[in-house]
């Protein structure tokens, strides 16, 4: 007997047919002899006509009203599966954040969780009762509703897996999994029955989108094991996988991991704007005064690269930002230049960056100098490098996506036979 | 200054054009110096869709998952109003019943009120901030969402009303006041400005539909001030009505009408049938023994007649149930034929309750005689007859209703000039 947290998403809960399939996905577990609490999503579309009526009623809402009124969407799924579970004869209760409590700070709309009390949640699980949780949701400083912002579900999840010390938080999703790149477009691409926490941390930071980073953070902090499994696949489908796990991909403590990769697994992000200042001045305090007003205006700084001054006076010093960002930080240097004295400004956002990622690179000396080898001999030209620890970035044009990711996939021996 | 709450039914609130509309009431009064509370409904059709889908997911629903699901319309309806407010420049903020808190029993899905802590409202009202509360529910007793039932919101108003010690609770609703009777039937009947609040319990319970009879009740329990006005007046009408209102029916206590007609209106109730048991023993225990088994099946009875023997040994007792239980009704005392050792079993479904309603018959004598020889002029036969202090019921035949209304409205000087 296993205590489990359930997540399912809003196209798993889209509509009562659906509801009732994840009731019998429930019901298996239940069955198993396991206790389980249930995170559930809004129907989808719903948070979507509930946010355009806020904006609609006013176009700067109060982010507290907001908060309240999106936190419907979940509240009616919450009840709809429990009364789903109970008409398969599973007794079953919904809660919503400010009932657990599930508490929160005052940052309404994107506010981090405080504190999750598992007492009321246990007894119910202990008296044989499943606990259906309104996902996406807690309860602010004020006793006000605040919402986590989109994705909040999964941080959720792993929240109340923590608060309840679950034996594993199993996320539901559109894919059976984390793969060691995106199958789309590297077809040997294969699935990976284990990834270490912090691997996932640099997957999802890097642009692996099967879960929210914010839930992978709390799930390292609280070792919570987190499962991510198809949604897909039928409630009574066998459960045989290793460990007695379906098809998937369990999140875990690298303990766990029984026979470390070198390399796990290769991640890219198109989500990165180049920015270039040449003949920057080369003293002391220059990287505070381009980077300050960049941080002040919002604008997130990722790799950084600076050269070594070739004649002792001026440099140059490149940096990515989020192509969102790009134009506003091209126009915010561009007023800078009379105080920071460079004398050009580049940029280029049609750049991809990618990155190779693996625990077991602790303790292997040359990765880096395989990817950089596999790409000159490719003919790819590396813009900027940035490492730490367990991966390798490096930003490319973007046109070499593809090319720079299936040659790094099959450089570290993760192409599938 | 005063201080006032203002409840919108689901109409007035359908989407966010109309949600404006409301906002735009409101400022009017807070323009206007007034501290304001605001009680919504959902948007119409919300509460159909939600209910729909509860007995989707379990025809047996749990009413505590019902009322959980069921309150997001509210929910959401008050944080749009409240959005609204704010952008036409006004403090506001939203009230869910768990956040007051407005307390109830735990009857879910018909929760009666049991307390509603002001406090809060209050400081926020004093502070120049309009409170927009979701109406319909409270908090029960074990921390679960309780709604009042279908039309509750009226209670919440008034419950509200008094937990804040308001002046006037406006009920926003499709018509413009209380009438002397249903203009749709006399053309002559004419707007109430005054009603006491036990003449509006009478008119309501029976069947006129302005106002829930339990909202009614509440006020008059607490002395709140009710107006009963048109949602449909543009929020910049003028406020030119006496005493400073627009058209509309004050409910109040009966010291602030000043001139007491003997009666006020006449309502009526198609939603009787009535039952006649002919030739029953005329004996200690008798009516016990109809009445019993009526109530244990929870079977309203309503006009109870019974006459004078003829023989004394037997007598012929005749009764009211509500429409909708009069097959169930008759079933039931078909089956006790042998119990109760009656001759005959009658009844009709055709008929209605007509009642003549007003407080200064406390005072007159002559009332009900000018009634029955007035529908006896007219060859109105009366089936059964029940009376009590300010109000005088008959029952006819259905195929009378509007001979009968016209008659007792024209009789008792209500029709309009």
């Amino acid at each position: 007997m296993a205590r489990i947290v359930m997540k399912f998403g809003g196209t798993s809960v889209a509509n009562i047919e659906r509801i009732q399939n994840v009731a019998r996905h429930v019901q298996r577990e239940v069955a198993a002899g396991h206790e389980v609490a249930v995170v559930v999503s809004a129907m989808s579309g719903v948070t979507n006509q509930l946010v355009a009526w806020c904006r609609e009623a006013c176009p700067e809402y109060d982010l507290r009203e907001y908060d309240a009124i999106v936190a419907s969407g979940e509240q009616v799924t919450s009840g709809l599966l429990a009364l789903a579970l109970q008409n398969l004869g599973i007794a079953a209760r919904s809660y919503q954040g400010w009932q657990i409590p599930l508490t929160t700070d005052s940052a309404h709309s994107a506010a981090r969780i405080t504190g999750m009390d598992g007492d009321a949640i246990i007894s119910g699980m202990r008296a044989g009762q499943v606990a259906v949780i309104a996902g996406f949701q807690g309860i602010g400083p004020e006793n006000r509703i605040a919402t986590l912002g989109r994705g909040g579900s999964d941080t959720s999840a792993v929240a109340v897996a923590a608060g309840v010390q679950a034996d594993r938080c199993d996320i539901y999703t559109d894919v059976d999994g984390v793969y060691t790149t995106d199958p789309r477009i590297v077809p040997k691409a294969g699935r990976l029955e284990r990834v270490a926490f912090e691997e996932m941390l640099e997957m999802a930071s890097l642009g692996a989108k099967v879960l929210q980073v914010r839930s992978v953070e709390l799930a390292m902090i609280h070792k919570v094991r987190v499962f991510v499994r198809s949604s897909f696949d039928a409630p009574d489908a066998p459960q045989v996988g290793p460990g007695g796990l379906p098809p998937g991909t369990l999140i875990c403590d690298e303990d766990e991991i029984v026979e470390q990769q070198v390399v796990t697994g290769i991640a890219f992000s198109r989500d990165e704007a180049q920015v270039t200042l040449r003949g920057v001045q080369d003293k002391p305090g220059v990287a505070a005064r381009v980077f300050g007003p960049l941080a002040e205006a919002n604008i997130n700084v990722d790799m950084i690269v600076q050269n070594i001054s070739d004649d002792g006076r001026t440099t140059d010093l490149t940096f990515t930002v989020p192509v969102a960002d790009y134009d506003r930080a091209m126009k915010l240097l561009g007023s800078l230049e009379s105080d920071l004295g460079f004398e050009k400004l580049d940029g280029a956002n049609e750049v991809v960056k990618v990155s190779v990622v693996g625990m077991g690179m602790r303790s292997h000396a040359g990765v880096a100098a395989k990817a950089f080898s596999a790409l000159a001999e490719r003919g790819i030209n590396i813009r900027a490098i940035a490492t730490s620890e367990i991966k390798i970035s490096v930003l490319i044009d973007a046109a070499y996506t593809e090319l720079a990711v299936r040659t790094l996939h099959s450089v570290y021996g993760l192409d599938k036979d």
